[in-house]
């Protein structure tokens, strides 16, 4: 047993390679709905979509005030006013009503409808009525004060593009648009089991799948728990199975280690084709991957922050191809300390992430002890160093990802 | 009528004055409830939680391979390798067993309990088994692979503080240390009633109110739809008072324009307690706060970009006053172009945002037509200028407010 972990391990596959691999199998993606557009908030659209009409579909006021001709208003000085005609009200939500004539203004009200032949509006505050009559101390300008045709939205124009997050914006331009309904991928299920008879027994608790289930629920992915298989090859066999038919993807937790006589990866070979296990990354090197049907079945670390980040790395391919979408947020930031790495690891690296001066900044956490949920109840991001670097520098420029809140000093 | 509309909006209030006016008033607050911990994700939380426990609450094996005592590896080398007596092993989920005696060890597993007399674990790699001995080349040091007794987390330590954002990590560690219910509060709701014939008739489509819904809608607070009321003091009062009973914050849309009668703030002068009423902000300076039994009623412009900047002011001081929480992310960012600003108004203004050579740089949409809602599907941000800057100049740190997605170049 112990000749045949040691080949197993002494050869890591090298990150870029293990991405390669996962990159390169046509993954299953979730099938889309149709669904209501004020539903479909944080889903991934499964559509482009352009605007049908213009908006506004007709010149509107955009100022309380009155609908003039500016020709009408040319000359108009303090000393010498533009007197012009009242004549009507626009309401909002009425009609255009009858075309203005010359020296003709008419009550008009932000999103009215301007009355045909007007081409501007004219402030309430710029303006003094006396009786029937308004008068007018300055001029105005052709278009001032009007929402023109297609000014906010141009007929054809993009109000969303197919495969990314679906936003308020979105929501409400298609709302404007008159568009009701939008074609949304199905939520991304993910079914996490994990396995360990010191769950089952309740010597610990299963941290590793709260973490995981919670990180995992988002607006476009549901998260799915496959409970907890004992230490047995048909335990495991079993609750994977169990999600086989549920899932996109399934994460098994424990069980990954060099002992326990590889459970989790025998019990999982049964059930689709590996297709590498051990990777060189801290933490989660015991991470394995299966093709089970073109479902990912991810056998990772049974440690809560091993089994995030580890597993969060193909996660995030499996969307990032898919649909060009990163799952946590990513940001630069201007590294506080330096960092040691361990060369032939890409490492991933809590940090704390704080504002400074109009500049993110980002200090490494503890760099042991990668099971340590405390390194990020610490901080609130990570960083990913390169395998072929022995550390970064003080003050070089890095990525981090967001998993908290950032500080502001 | 037109006297009346002057004198209401010639002095606007400056921002940071109706801003101190919103803070001074005692809010109320949602209650709070109890909630399964996997289910108080993304909640607020009602109170500090420490960890009750040791975690790990036992010397355990971080690594599988041998538990030893570290000083019978002392002088251990490849020539002259220390040769121990294997005395059994410890399985994940089971007990700490019978004490180790000199010269013994006991094969082990990452997560079981350490033997008591041993202090470190010999990596399975570093060992070879021959029948019942087990030959160690090299010394260990005490501790090595040993996660030891609150190294994680310690009793006593904070897992969670009080009024802030419930993370993963935090719910992996309430899991960790035993922990199953917390507190947290009710998720804040908030109210959304439009008014306008324009919406009535149909003549519009209600984007403001899809723009306040969705924008709104987050894990720690509720939007409530509260209908549309056509242009009558009658109606806008029904439908407000109707949301009285089950909302934390109000938001009247439309109706506080310069005309229209000043309907929406005629109708909610009768239900509360005028506070403000046009503020120097743009867009959306017609934005009015009432008090009704303390709670915050807004009447804010119809157009949907407006309605969301001006409310979004407000509500955000809400939630920072009562938990220290933002509701936009905010990043610093270099600006990339001059924006200009007219003094005396506070502007909100549409960024596009994007990094580029390891720094967060922000454009300026076009600056004019606030309710045009392709400001925020062209843009991902927005900035703040203040009311005494001309502008802001090129190079200039800002800060932005994420509303979309960051471009990455």
């Amino acid at each position: 047993m112990v000749k045949h972990i040691m080949e197993r391990f002494d050869s890591l596959m090298p990150y870029r390679e293990a991405v390669l691999i996962f990159d390169g199998v046509p993954w299953n993606l979730p099938d889309h709905d149709t669904v209501n557009i004020e539903d479909a908030a944080g889903k991934i659209s499964a559509c482009n979509v352009f605007s049908p009409v213009d908006i506004p579909d007709k010149n509107k006021a955009a100022m309380d005030g009155y609908a003039v001709k500016h020709l009408d208003t040319v000359n108009a000085s303090d000393h010498n006013p533009a007197r012009l005609d009242l004549a009507g009200v626009n309401m909002a939500g009425g009609t255009a009503g009858e075309p203005l004539k010359d020296g003709q203004c008419r009550e008009i009200y932000t999103g009215s409808i301007m009355p045909e032949g007007a081409d501007a509006v004219i402030k309430v505050e710029k303006c003094e009525q006396y009786g029937d009559h308004i008068y007018v101390y300055s001029p105005v300008m052709a278009g001032e004060n009007v929402a023109s045709i297609g000014e906010d939205l141009t007929r054809g124009s993009t109000i969303l593009k197919d495969k990314s997050i679906v936003r308020p914006q979105n929501i409400s331009s298609m709302t404007a648009a008159g568009i009701k309904s939008l074609k949304v991928y199905r939520n991304i299920t993910i079914g996490i089991v994990n396995t360990g008879m010191e769950l089952v027994t309740g010597q610990i608790n299963n941290s590793t799948g709260s973490l995981l289930r919670s990180f995992y629920r988002m607006p476009f992915i549901d998260t799915l728990d496959g409970g907890i298989a004992d230490d047995s090859i048909d335990s495991i066999m079993e609750k994977v199975s169990n999600l086989r038919e549920k899932c996109n993807i399934i994460i098994a937790t424990g069980g990954s280690s060099l002992g326990r006589k590889d459970l989790t990866t025998d019990a999982i070979s049964r059930l689709g084709k590996m297709l590498f296990s051990g990777v060189s990354i801290k933490p989660g090197r015991t991470i394995a991957l299966f093709n089970m049907d073109n479902i990912p079945v991810l056998s990772v670390s049974g440690l809560p922050v091993a089994a995030l980040l580890s597993s969060l790395i193909f996660v995030n391919r499996y969307v990032h191809n898919a649909f060009g979408i990163e799952l946590t947020e990513r940001m630069p930031a201007i590294l506080e300390e330096r960092i040691h790495n361990k060369t032939g690891f890409t490492t991933f690296q809590a940090m704390d992430t704080f504002e400074k001066g109009g500049e993110l900044h980002a200090r490494p956490l503890e760099t042991t002890a990668s099971g340590r949920i405390s390194s990020l109840l610490q901080g609130n991001s990570f960083t990913c160093i390169d395998e072929n670097l022995e550390g970064i520098e003080e003050g070089t420029r890095i990525i981090i990802n967001i998993i908290g809140d950032i500080r502001w000093e």
